[in-house]
């Protein structure tokens, strides 16, 4: 199934007229539409996670755990909208008195209009028809337009009928949501007049393609997109004595995990040279594991060319090759190597694979890091009598989120979660994921000696003391 | 005076060796090298206005001003420093009996690193090397560097040495501000590989050139530029009718403001076709008034020739000719020309002109609303009795900021201003303007489980009571 040129003019004409009436919604209707939607996932659990595991293999356990991730997304986004910081409201009263006068301003946040929203093919619930980027942008008042992943089609068609009804059904104007289908469909949204921002979570090719139409439009519109990311892990050599058998159990569970198609997959490991316990039980663990199917065709072909690839370069060497339909790999290199040639040696594989990185001293590592692509997240596995501050200076500076326990894998959806690096890991300086996923689709609107019943509802005398704000330099909650 | 390929290379590296020193500096610190620099700009006010007036021709009271509003902007960006709410500090604490157990988070925003700022010919202080954009950044602690303006060369460079001295001496790290001059300098500081973002203020042309090579790098950056805008104003018959002699007035002392050369210079004023009394008002005031010399050579050549362009249409007629070397104009169309063709009779001209839109009725004035491309303003001059739910609609989605009263020159500068809107009048969804402008130079990093000595010294418990956040969910004044 495609959309055809005609169908998507339409759908975003739906959309151009049903901004408005979303921008004007109140706070309570849009956190009820957002729980409705949230409902019926909830609802129609059983079914939709029948087909998704049809669709992507990626199990029913992981697939009902990712339903109640991206159901409790919506609802986080319905408390995000009624607690109202995000409006970002400020009031400066006027100053009659000044030189020169200064006239009242009141500003808020506002909708940008219909936003473009590409789903991903390894969270066909959590980052797809109803993800982060969907529950983000309708929270702000913004009608989106889906463009469903090739990789799972009918559970795209099936969510998208499930929420079109359900926000039909609390009241939201038609064309809150819509779906669009086939990669014309999707290059021609982010270009298409009525719309105003994209969100994208997938490939670096598939992000910068899109991302390159988006910037050349004749009125450029923001495109926030998630495009790879390696995920650097450094293990201290103190750390790999104490308990390097943990830490490489944990590294084998979190880069199969999912068969190693997660965003935040730890794929290079910077590991002592002398770590040969932790190295010797990572690649047992490795060659114990089991692959199963992985996502879409493309990604079935690509793992084993993206892997052999790395294993022909003259300072890779095969540690591990586990079993099934994708086998575990296991690669080795070392830190000199990564320093001198990143891009041949650090190039994302997405899918259950990872590269121990071997460095002989602090200057090897600090050198290797400054070569580390931009990523969503860096984890420092240290001791407390470590001296990190190098180390940590660098993963700061070349990710989004730098863990100091546990892995990559796993991402909680709260108000402070951030998902977003460095370039390729995203675009832009904001998160995809948690609270303020909100602010990628609002812009400020400043009102200069309004009267009081021309203000948008939120800014008015009466509203103010409902939401938190600023009034005059100081912070009202 | 241009700047090499080898001295760019030279000033960018020692940005990028200022840059680190930066993010770790304290906001105690980098408030008082931002007062530092406020203060030298004061300290030096009559030989920097005196450069500036033979450079620019803007005259000593209007430069005077703009040396006070330049310093007090910076002075402002110190508050916001110390005030701490711009950091987003949010903190949600560790769950290890939630399912799965949820890890501590830490977020903040940080710097992005070195900042490549282009300053404006029609504010030589306000816009230039001392500017917005420049005290956003250096705020945030980010090191800048300005491209100089060729309109005031003299003045940027003194700014600059005056400046890099002030910061020295407060104990900033050298790197932290530099000035490069020349086009070629400008074309490759934007595609530096050490610069992290772009601020800009300029023209359309100038500003899509910028913004297309820093969205075709291969590791695109953020470019905050504000190219254009024609400011609508629109005029109801009852306003016309009540106070009409008042607001011929205040139109023309607005748009022939400094010599017409604000960007927010009120450029099409949507006037109804019966308010003869307000038109003949406007054209005797503009045939009265006496025109200035311009900014530059480019701009003193264009000028006239946007004039005649507009002049030349058909659907358009010269109203009144003032005097001088640049002779104030006002220009005449009707509503249903403007709604046909935007594109002909909608293009900014710098300078002190203004295009009056005659319409008879509401639908014709909403259809031409409907064409005006978006701006950093939109004024609305009604009567308490009338309608004007459907008008104050367009403009809000047309404009950043809408004004009830006055007239859009002039920009006081306060935690709630906002300068931006629609493409073209801005490339993103932020204000180069007002307190949160700073959020354009900042990027978030979360932590997970991070010991408390190894978080940045603003996310720590200690420091956490001091600045208001976000924890578990509830703002803590």
């Amino acid at each position: 199934m495609t959309t055809s040129t005609a169908d998507l003019d339409l759908l975003a004409e739906r959309a151009a007229q049903a901004a408005p009436v979303l921008a004007a919604s109140s706070a309570a209707e849009r956190a009820a539409w957002l729980r409705a939607v949230a409902d019926v996932l909830d609802a129609n659990l059983a079914e939709l996670v029948a087909i998704a595991d049809e669709e992507t293999a990626l199990g029913e356990p992981r697939l009902r755990g990712e339903v109640g991730r991206t159901s409790g997304q919506l609802r986080l986004f319905a408390d995000v909208v009624l607690e109202g910081s995000y409006l970002e409201a400020i009031v400066d009263d006027a100053d009659p008195a000044a030189t020169p006068p200064r006239p009242e301003l009141r500003r808020l946040l506002v909708p940008l209009g219909p936003v473009a929203v590409y789903s991903a093919s390894n969270f066909p619930f959590a980052f797809s028809v109803l993800g982060g980027d969907t529950a983000s942008a309708l929270a702000a008042g913004n009608p989106v337009i889906v463009k469903a992943h090739s990789g799972h089609p009918r559970l795209s068609a099936r969510t998208a009928e499930l929420a079109i009804g359900a926000l039909a059904a609390a009241g939201a104007p038609e064309g809150s949501l819509a779906l669009v289908e086939g990669r014309a469909a999707g290059e021609a949204l982010v270009q298409h007049p009525r719309i105003r921002a994209a969100g994208f979570t997938g490939s670096l090719s598939g992000g910068r393609a899109l991302f390159d139409l988006a910037a050349g439009r004749p009125d450029p519109i923001p495109f926030y997109g998630e495009l790879g990311s390696v995920n650097p892990v450094v293990i201290t050599p103190a750390a790999a004595a104490a308990r390097g058998e943990q830490l490489a159990g944990g590294l084998v569970g979190s880069f199969t995990l999912g068969a190693g198609q997660f965003c935040t997959k730890p794929g290079v490991v910077f590991v002592p040279a002398a770590a040969e316990g932790f190295v010797g039980t990572v690649t047992a663990g490795a060659a114990d594991a089991t692959g199963g199917r992985l996502l879409t065709e493309r990604i079935t072909e690509a793992f084993p060319a993206g892997v052999e690839r790395l294993a022909a370069d003259p300072a890779v060497r095969v540690l591990a090759t586990g079993s099934g339909e994708t086998a575990p790999t296991v690669l080795e290199t070392d830190a000199a190597a990564v320093a001198q040639r990143p891009d041949d040696l650090l190039e994302e594989v997405f899918g259950p694979t990872t590269l121990l990185v071997r460095y002989t001293d602090e200057a090897q590592l600090l050198a290797a890091l400054d070569a580390v692509p931009g990523s969503l997240t860096a984890t420092l596995h240290s001791e407390p009598g470590d001296d990190v501050a190098a180390v940590l200076a660098r993963l700061s500076d070349r990710a989004g989120r730098v863990l100091f326990a546990g892995w990559p894998t796993g991402v909680a959806v709260t108000w402070s979660q951030h998902h977003g690096g460095p370039w390729p890991s995203t675009t832009s300086g904001h998160t995809s994921v948690g609270a303020t996923a909100i602010r990628r689709f609002l812009r400020p609107l400043a009102f200069q000696d309004a009267p009081q019943h021309l203000l948008p509802a939120a800014l008015r005398d009466e509203a103010l003391t409902g939401i938190p704000h600023r009034r005059n330099g100081r912070l009202v909650g």
